[in-house]
């Protein structure tokens, strides 16, 4: 098994799927240990830092990569597997951007209103107790959160020669922004290009499931990754699979339009994993699945749909994928 | 403490939210043991009954109520807790009615397409086991479910003189259809007229989020519910409660306003249970809370915002309410 | 032909579509002549008032009727025919309410954002030039607009025992806000309950499409309708026709949903109206529609689809109703 | 003032906005005389053609362009002005595709029932009448109907390195589909990159507002088009002005949020031109705006607001270069 270290330099970072040459070549079956910097660039270092002075809105979210995948060609699947998610860095960073977020107009729902107090939150890590710690910035209290690791970035290169923000979540996976996206979980994203050019980032320590204000607890992270391929049979949007569930991410706007994508890929997904027919697998997704939001604040919309393992016929994905990568996962970690 | 048992005769059947005469007068602190029709009306008792020739449209989401609660007025809170729910009869029904439902067009989502292919589901129920058991309309597939009772429908009166079917989930609670509205819930309800008028029902044995096809596992059932009243200090949009979460249920189209109202409300909940300035409760919601989507069928859709209690300094909503009724609870049931 | 006055009482104005008893009943082939008053319930009087201080939003959108149309039954269509509009006062108002209004969050578009500068401009009418005179309210900029009257409301009792406010279009009707509703337009409206019980409001002597900060220039009017009834063949949704165009008005949320009724609907009825398959008419209706928006504004976004008579085949709607009551219209007048 | 006629080898067309080296360097003053393919890429010549088995759905609607303006620099205002527009060919396509339209699901807004009937409807174009005939495909009707030649597609380069697909509309123009998009019309596009690489293409013999089937009558187009440079001022979405209106077009989803855009960029717009506080000028887009709706199909809807000239103070915009290309118009055509 190939292992790969790689740390981006700064004039290394992309801002984009598609659109950059990969900066490594990797073979399916290699893992990966790769540094991502935080969405915000390491713009935000203290609490004084705002983002409308220090962060440089042509530089955010970059992403570590991309990585061409030996032998990946369009209309094959890529897998990645996260072995494990640590901080690289001892604080992560929130803030409320002006005219950026859910709870606020933007240059999308577009309103005459003045914007939001801008702020930023600096959380430390407590990387023994697993913790970070929540200060209050408009007031006093202070009181720890547990630490939930988890990447808001994982894409391939789009198809059709488009090149896309590294801030949006699409088909190609990209900025979904999903508390789903943790250790233990196996993506499965359709290649469109050849080698895939697949690239990762935007840690966070800790998110809510619609990532309100716009921005989660943004940190560096050190990211431990299984490459995997499989020949063909490309999922039309991003399939997630963990011990637990088989899970679709739907990306478009309005939000039902993301639940209805990540519905009927499930339905579709269900059908054929207990090769069952359709208006069948509507009726048992219809009584077992769980919606949780993913994003409600980027460039589209993400929802997840979650179909539980445990109370359904035992049934096996991509051939069983997710079982192997994790026994590997045991040995690398 | 008072308790009354009420099962309507068919004739007593409510279809509103408002415009009914209430049923019986509960005083606060009373316990309720409600038996709740289903919501095809018990039109679908077999695989053959399908909806377009047995369910009158005009008599669907029978409701068991409306209660004159004593002393409740415009602004008061009315408190209902979920004691207790059960399967009363032996079998849940489910249907694909044409062009109603998540993953079709509808009469709003209007296409030119043709329906879905209509059918009906029925799930015997184990209560031994606790579970249901699906068949397989459209093959031979059967496997047994575990049984997880909510309340579709749980409303009082709206303001205004307003009248609203009972499939529709507002600002006045009604049909939420979130899965949340189960065993061990409080729920708190403006009220928006003298006696508030509450009335309950639509059971459902199971239902995933989002209840894609229109319709969970639909089942008669018997509900005991604990009743009580805050004076003044009503929510804007129905809270609930359980030992883990405080949430919040908004319901609008599109979904991404459901959200966002169940957002706000959280973000001024959470900053008044804290005591904390709105944007460090936005800050924090951002960071920890959950979003599952309750219905994305009904006239409105209906999105949860959860905020786990577990990792949020101490606080007590209502002045403790919950925790009382739940001891309160223990006896009764 | 029956010719009956009536002005309402203030006592004897109605919030409500449904719910509320008859104050007249009139036949089919009657000219009314009616009073309503503005949408403010005439609350603002000089650009010192402002709605906060002075709207009390119980007594909004006031209706002149609801009236009892012998001989109409649930299925019939409800054909009124505007014959004349005019001014009732000389002026009109418009204001800036909190979180009310197209380009500011709302209760339903909720944020966190400070509400926009409430304030109050008064027009004042100059009948002669048929006119109205705009007064900046933050500068000294003043200049005459043309009047071009038009009812924000039109609508009959909603189906099913529900009454809804009269803030709301939807399927009834009701508060629809398009500026085709004006003279020389024929309305068809599905009627749902025993009398239709038609009620009518909200003069507008001007209006944008989109009603964008959500109140147009609101006027006391007074209205010259005549009324008539077909037996049978109830439109689903609110039809138009003038000389120029057949048009339909969609109402819902999110705004694609409106839109896509009033599309709907237009191809069914072009394909009735000129005997064509409905993929013949999707494509004409392709081609040939218009799409105005009505409001952004209302509990739901209302938009028109019109198609132009003049550029399709010769075709005639509901027998020659237009033609019959434009005939009948100028011995009226 | 400098002439440059071009009309693409097939191997020169483009089918992103951004991404592709300029064909041609023109300078700011200069004339265009441009052929552009039709979105179907001249795949559909007779209603035997079918989309699935004729079109290629990797070169649809290919782009004549892109151009490099000499002087043109991120924060710059392109300006285009359509001096005429003639059919290229004899006849112009439309078509239904499977999940494609706005009345049908799509791979958005995603559903489990089957597609719409395939078909394919060919209008020959009678240039002395300037009439397209349209001919039943499910029947038998024949008839003539105006041509109103009209461009769906304008654009320049996206900023942020993006390379977008020509079948979107965005900030940076592109496919917003809107019948305004017609000779007589100046066109006000933000520059993104040097030489700002704008294209055009999409040529439509006709099309209603919304483009409901998903393609307009779409022909092969012969533009001439004068092209000028303002020195700073971008827009921050593409302007239009022809002698009647102001205009904007708003793209995105859901179509509320693209009225949205437009709306508030046109209450910036009339604040600026008026010299008015952005209030009033919101309380005048209010009572004066038109708000047709452009398209209901492509990865954004769009909106335009249309700001009626006549009715308010005289004004200039952008110092009066609307006139003064109108007035090189007559001298070209």
């Amino acid at each position: 098994m190939e292992e790969i270290s790689f740390k981006p330099e700064r004039s290394q970072y992309v801002y984009t799927f598609g659109g950059a040459k990969p900066v490594l070549t990797v073979k399916p079956g290699s893992v990966l240990r790769l540094w991502s910097e935080d969405a915000f660039n390491f713009a935000l270092q203290s609490v004084d830092d705002l983002p409308s002075q220090k962060v440089d809105i042509r530089y955010v979210n970059p992403q570590t990569g991309p990585f061409y995948v030996t032998g990946a060609e369009p209309g094959d699947t890529l897998v990645l597997h996260i072995v494990d998610l640590e901080p690289a860095r001892n604080f992560g960073a929130s803030s409320t951007i002006p005219f950026f977020g859910g709870l606020t107009s933007t240059d999308r729902t577009a309103m005459l209103q003045q914007p939001l107090p801008e702020a930023t939150w600096i959380y430390h890590v407590d990387s023994k107790r697993k913790e970070v710690g929540f200060q209050s910035r408009f007031g006093d209290l202070e009181f720890s959160m547990p630490i939930e690791n988890m990447l808001g970035t994982v894409g391939v290169a789009p198809p059709g020669g488009e090149v896309r923000s590294s801030l949006v979540p699409e088909r190609f996976g990209g900025n979904m922004d999903t508390p789903e996206m943790k250790v233990g979980t196996t993506v499965y994203l359709g290649v469109n290009v050849e080698g895939a050019l697949f690239s990762i980032g935007d840690g966070h320590y800790r998110q809510g499931e619609g990532e309100s204000c716009g921005t989660a607890i943004e940190g560096a992270m050190n990211s431990v990754i299984l490459v995997d391929l499989i020949k063909g049979n490309a999922p039309m949007w991003p399939r997630l699979e963990n011990d637990d569930y088989w899970m679709v991410v739907g990306s478009s706007r309005p939000m039902e339009d993301a639940w209805r994508i990540a519905q009927v890929e499930s339905v579709n997904w269900l059908s054929q994993l207990l090769g069952i027919h359709y208006m069948d697998a509507y009726q048992l997704v219809t009584q077992v699945s769980l919606s949780p939001i993913a994003n409600c604040v980027d460039t589209n919309y993400s929802v997840v749909t979650k179909i539980p393992k445990k109370i359904l016929p035992k049934a096996s994905a991509f051939d069983g994928m997710h079982q192997r990568l994790c026994d590997i996962a045991k040995l690398v970690k």
